[in-house]
């Protein structure tokens, strides 16, 4: 792991790196020393490690909560290369959400090309990153919606480290047996009006998590317009989850 | 209005009161003056004002919100006369529930019978608690499960006064018409594995209201197994609409 460039801002550490090829980024609170919870975050489709809500929500998660939370570009994504192959998949998946069609056909593809690697990848970063004085061995959480969800369900459900995630807005692409294997604790987030994700496959994804307490939060609304109080909501979970 | 008896414990004062041959219970905090917000509570069947839930959460309410709390009880219930017609009705409604038929048939009985008459009392109580010099006519708050949101339903959809409600745990006995006059936020709890509501039923009356801010809360269990932390939720959900 190789610390790139580091700033601070309002209470905020920000310490970007590279993890092999992996271009990431980790938050702790200004001049943290000791084990602290730590949460990873998933980006969505077609955003990066450093878009305006990861930033947003990276703050409140270090302020609020007393963490550390970190994030590494996806396949496809921000610094990384363009991916013809993660696109193709993209592109093939909003022309079956277009026309009304089932996209669990391409479940296969997104687990192969995607799921399974992102998993390696995600873990290589909690090793790493839990080396660092600052962060430690504490308790580890898990935000991501949409794309976010997508890679989290089988991050989740093979990653022991993880004691609690806040998913949502994605459907048929995740596996449901990798969903029956998460027992930890989820908040998972269902737009009503979600013009990208039938409001069936968001159910079934929620019923098919094996923890015995996991919580749903339907809004009114489209994919992108989830209300600002369920990162509040998110805050508090991860605040009795965590133990922060 | 008639105030019968009156204790205090733990910083909230509790009145009981009658109201024509109406009983109710009034808390608020101890030593209270001015005006306040008010939540009007409505209890599940087979519950009264005074059930242990009903008392819990109250003294939640005027100790963390600061704001009165106020029940009744509903026909057939707690101090007022056994009603056959009222058990017939809820006796048909377990049997459909039990044989898995749809309970809509019993609507417009259950609509004649107890929301109706039940709408008119809970209006003269809102009149009557407001007169008093620690209630005044600050924004009022309902909070209702069970037979308490089916009541609860066409209670906010007729009284401009509520601004806000929590309900949950009712299904097709609901009209969706008054749900589609409900414009106030909107707290709503499903119960994912509920004995007696089917989930379709939550889901649909969920959809019906015509609220722009409205957010489903749904949790693993049967219908009595509520998680302690939807009350939390619904504490801070008062907090946030009636400005307490």
């Amino acid at each position: 792991m190789r610390l790139t460039a580091e700033t601070s801002s309002d209470g905020v550490r920000q310490q970007l790196f590279t993890l092999g090829e992996l271009p990431g980024v980790l938050w702790t609170p200004e001049g943290a020393v000791g084990a602290r919870p730590l949460i990873l975050m998933g980006h969505g489709g077609g955003e990066h490690k450093l878009a305006p809500g990861m930033l947003a929500r990276a703050r409140r998660f270090v302020i609020e909560c007393g963490v550390a939370a970190v994030a590494v570009d996806v396949r496809g994504h921000g610094e990384r290369p363009r991916d013809a192959a993660f696109d193709r998949l993209a592109s093939e998946e909003q022309a079956l959400v277009a026309a009304g069609e089932e996209t669990s056909p391409l479940l296969a593809d997104f687990q192969a090309l995607v799921a399974r690697p992102t998993v390696t990848e995600w873990q290589a970063v909690l090793d790493a990153v839990q080396q660092l004085d600052h962060i430690g061995a504490g308790p580890v959480g898990y935000w991501g919606l949409s794309l976010g969800c997508g890679l989290g369900v089988p991050f989740v459900a093979a990653e022991p480290r993880v004691r609690a995630a806040v998913l949502g807005l994605f459907g048929a692409l995740a596996s449901v047996e990798a969903a029956a294997e998460i027992t930890v604790p989820v908040e998972f987030l269902v737009q009503w009006d979600d013009e990208r994700v039938p409001r069936h496959e968001s159910l079934a994804l929620f019923d098919a998590f094996g923890s015995a307490e996991k919580t749903l939060h339907a809004n009114p609304g489209q994919h992108g317009e989830v209300p600002g109080f369920e990162l509040d909501s998110a805050l508090r979970f991860f605040a009795r989850q965590l133990g922060s």
